[in-house]
């Protein structure tokens, strides 16, 4: 699996969703085209799923966000006679190498958490319609909508077969959504995760499995109804037409250097290192709300965050040995507040939430990601508001320390805005800075009265917002001492440890997601009677079962 | 390692650690004999332990509460020169298998969690004395300490090695207590779990690793006088002595079988099953606590606690391939309810509460055993109070309902008492009743109206205090085909599905010990990085580093 991964898409190249707008519903249909599979040595039969199918389901959310506000319930249904889907397609996850599995894993997880967020952040609320079986990754999906309606026939069940069939986890949130979101009672949900054929009817009803079943002869009827009745109660009050996602200005280099309009991606492969430098906006930020709907995907900010998450995506899944990440800016750090500043001034518009909100999921995106992470406060930069967040997303941050010889650019600073107070939390419920002082939590309220003023870097390391300052002595010296230090350790200890050290305090549903449920996933995705020769995956269709080891641990 | 492992010990047997009693104050000297390791094939140098070491304190902390509640602060300190603990024997965790370190790190870190909360339940506070170097294992048996003081020379220093050195995790607690119980900023965490040399002096009281240095000169008198400040700050106020711990009375038979005198463990390995069966005491609650104390450790209650809490270690360590663990009980429940009460009403009698603690103990210990765990409320069984915990502590529950041909026993029951509503909280501070219904809170108060009646199964399954009730023609093939089933998944997938169901609702420091950490820290352990021929715990001391894949997943 070498070949280039893109995640950019749009409509007019999907081959396995389809979208039917319908006012303030949108029909969302699942029909996997069986030959369009991202890797050779696979089809994607019953609704099965790759990373593939999952990056236009990942596009379609995101579009339906910002091109279509005014759709306030999203019906998940399937395009195939018998069957809903039938989760991640087996043969691919038994291909796929230890990396891939995690990454997929780590990027549909991301994806059902931002629809199963929509109705609340957004008024969009993702209703499941289950016809035909529903089987793990399948239920997974509908899992993380937040209303499930199931036909009541003979064939039709949700399923959670991964442990009896696969000896793997349901581990897309399955588990963790059925004992914290469904609250299932977890004698049930043994028997439920232990059943190969799953559980159908007003049993799935009674134990808490589906909201509600519907006669097979009313099925679709019942379906929009209750998508109508969502819509009626929703809050949401935005009916104009949304903003086109243009296409993202990108080109790859030869070297995988990546150029965006703000974002450039330097990779040096020989020492493990990716370099992000995010580039601070030429122009004022827009005026009026007007101004921004008129500049659409061009606003700076949303550009910002689209090109960052793409260039996040693409590092995690086409660049598995850079185990090194740093953040650069560049730019005026007055006007970055003034371009965040316009967006909260109008968090009532939908468009100016909307991008706040983006970037709330692409900070979440930088915490999930599996490489060391570093910021350089560099003179010239811009880490205000918005961006000074990734200085706590990252693990450690550097920033210079009065002048350095021959550098005429600004002096590095950091500015707090209201925007760090609240804004992007991150999956544990807290702010960044929050989570950062849970042990002298006094300090957040003390930094608010720092807001707007431009902290230079023996300021800002006073008040515990970077890690170290150095001086044009010692910066050099300082910094390449680390990368190459970092680049030395071993890369699963780091990936542990950041894992470990990044979520302090309180635990969400998200957080155990990627916390307690992915970490037992990835050991099984280690043990040879999951993945060994003998193992259930590779066994899987041979009609063999797999061979296990009968050791506990 | 194949040698049966004994979790019974008592101070005239141990050979790493003594305790110097001082009035309320005991001294808790760690003195590991180099040539006393568990197996051949290392020496333990440098205070450094293996699972032999922590029996011998896992006793020693068990000890403390039942043979002197007198202490109020336990010092643990060195008994070498010039280091106070160096962590886990390394070249032990090399030649283990992968299950004996995982079930070694399982038992650590609930001898940890003990010690550690025996300030709030039982006010004995433990203070580390840490002079010389503390790293690793060692520095977080000092975290576990509810106070940290350093001395303050050139060669004192707390350190997590771990990650540089041994491309593994601190993962005996080490990064949950680092972030969430001592609250460090993250970003000096990473640094601190970065650097093999540690922290130390002031630096290590403002980064909140200890809470304070003192000079060597006066070390010892710091010490100990801050041990006496404590101690008279303690609320506690038993100055009697307190009860011994008289070994218990087992004998193992020749296939593994076991018999204590409340307790039978019946072994069938080609089925990989154990059987558990608790009897139900013959004599009455003692009417006083006088004769409470008389009993001693022949207390009903306390003695069962002890016997089923040997059995589930035992089970864990030494019987690796039994993937379940059948409960079964015989005797009268209205007795249990009786002995129970006995204690519940004597609360604020030392003994009479610590037993009861022991059983919060013991009932998490149960939570904790990575295998499929059923009860099998048969006719004649006494699951009533403290033992029908047993029930929501296991993955299922069958109950015989109604009478069975040729069996008089009388009829089987559930009965809840006082008890099942908050004194045996799980880890995640709910009671097992909590959550079992988060979905249905209400049902947990409902359930309270029923306090005291003998709940037949018909009754007992409607308000979903078990999972299957079956009647005399279907019981036998329905226990039969689930005990099939069971022995039929991978192991792997199995504790994976269990560490995820069980623990719903809520996380504490203490479910992040054993979910989040101990996952990652299983998948690492799995790692050729790690594990591998040249990997980092196979190359240590050799002087060249291990040899890692850079891939990140």
């Amino acid at each position: 699996m070498s070949k280039i991964i893109d995640f950019q898409t749009d409509p007019s190249k999907y081959r396995h969703w389809r979208v039917e707008y319908d006012g303030e519903v949108a029909n969302l249909i699942m029909d996997v085209d069986e030959a369009g599979g991202l890797f050779e040595g696979y089809e994607l039969k019953l609704n099965s799923y790759d990373l593939g199918v999952d990056i236009e389901l990942a596009d379609v959310v995101q579009r339906m966000r910002f091109e279509h506000p005014e759709v306030k319930v999203v019906v998940m249904q399937s395009g195939k006679e018998k069957v809903f889907c039938a989760g991640a397609n087996i043969r691919m996850l038994g291909g796929a190498s230890h990396a891939h599995k995690v990454n997929f894993c780590k990027f549909t997880n991301e994806t059902r958490n931002t629809f199963e967020a929509a109705e609340e952040d957004s008024g969009q609320k993702y209703i499941a319609a289950v016809k035909g079986a529903c089987a793990g990754g399948g239920y997974e999906l509908a899992l993380a909508c937040n209303y499930i309606i199931l036909t009541n026939d003979s064939t039709s069940s949700v399923a959670l077969p991964e442990v009896p069939l696969l000896a793997v986890l349901p581990g897309t949130g399955g588990l963790t959504r059925v004992t914290d979101k469904r609250k299932v009672r977890r004698d049930l949900a043994d028997v439920f995760c232990s059943v190969e054929e799953g559980v159908r009817g007003q049993r799935a009803v009674d134990w808490r499995l589906v909201d509600e079943i519907a006669p097979n002869s009313k099925f679709d009827q019942v379906v929009q109804e209750r998508a109508r009745e969502f819509a009626a109660q929703s809050k949401k009050t935005v009916t104009q037409k949304g903003i086109e996602l243009a296409p993202l200005n990108r080109s790859i280099g030869e070297d995988g250097s990546i150029s965006y309009g703000s974002v450039e991606v330097a990779i040096e492969r020989d020492n493990g290192r990716a370099t992000i430098t995010l580039k601070g906006p030429e122009a004022a930020a827009p005026g009026t709300i007007d101004e921004l709907l008129a500049q659409s995907a061009g606003s700076y900010l949303l550009q910002l965050a689209r090109e960052l998450d793409d260039a996040i995506l693409h590092l995690r899944l086409n660049e598995r040995e850079i185990g090194l990440v740093i953040f650069r800016s560049q730019g005026d750090p007055e006007k970055i507040v003034e371009h965040e500043a316009m967006l909260l001034a109008n968090r009532d518009n939908w468009l100016a939430n909307e991008i706040l909100l983006y970037w709330k999921r692409v900070l979440k995106r930088v915490d999930m990601t599996s490489r060391s992470l570093v910021a350089l406060v560099e003179h010239g930069s811009c880490f205000s508001g918005v961006l000074a967040e990734l200085l706590w997303a990252v693990d450690r941050s550097y920033m210079m320390l009065e002048e350095f010889e021959g550098d005429n650019r600004p002096m590095a600073t950091v500015t707090l805005t209201d925007g760090n107070f609240g804004t992007y939390p991150m999956g544990n419920d807290l702010t960044r800075l929050q989570t950062r002082f849970l042990g002298v939590p006094d300090t957040v309220g003390e930094l608010q009265a720092k807001i707007g003023t431009a902290l230079e870097a023996d300021e800002a390391e006073e008040l515990g917002l970077i890690t170290y300052a150095f001086d044009d002595i010692d910066w050099e010296d300082e910094v390449r001492i680390f990368l190459e230090e970092r680049a030395s350790f071993s890369p699963d200890a780091m990936t542990g440890m950041e894992a470990n050290l990044r979520f302090a305090g309180p635990e969400t549903m998200e957080t155990r997601i990627f916390g307690r449920l992915t970490a037992w996933q990835n050991w099984i995705f280690q043990r040879p009677n999951a993945v060994g020769p003998d193992g259930a995956l590779q066994r899987y269709g041979s009609g063999v079962r797999g061979k296990y080891d009968m050791e506990r641990v």
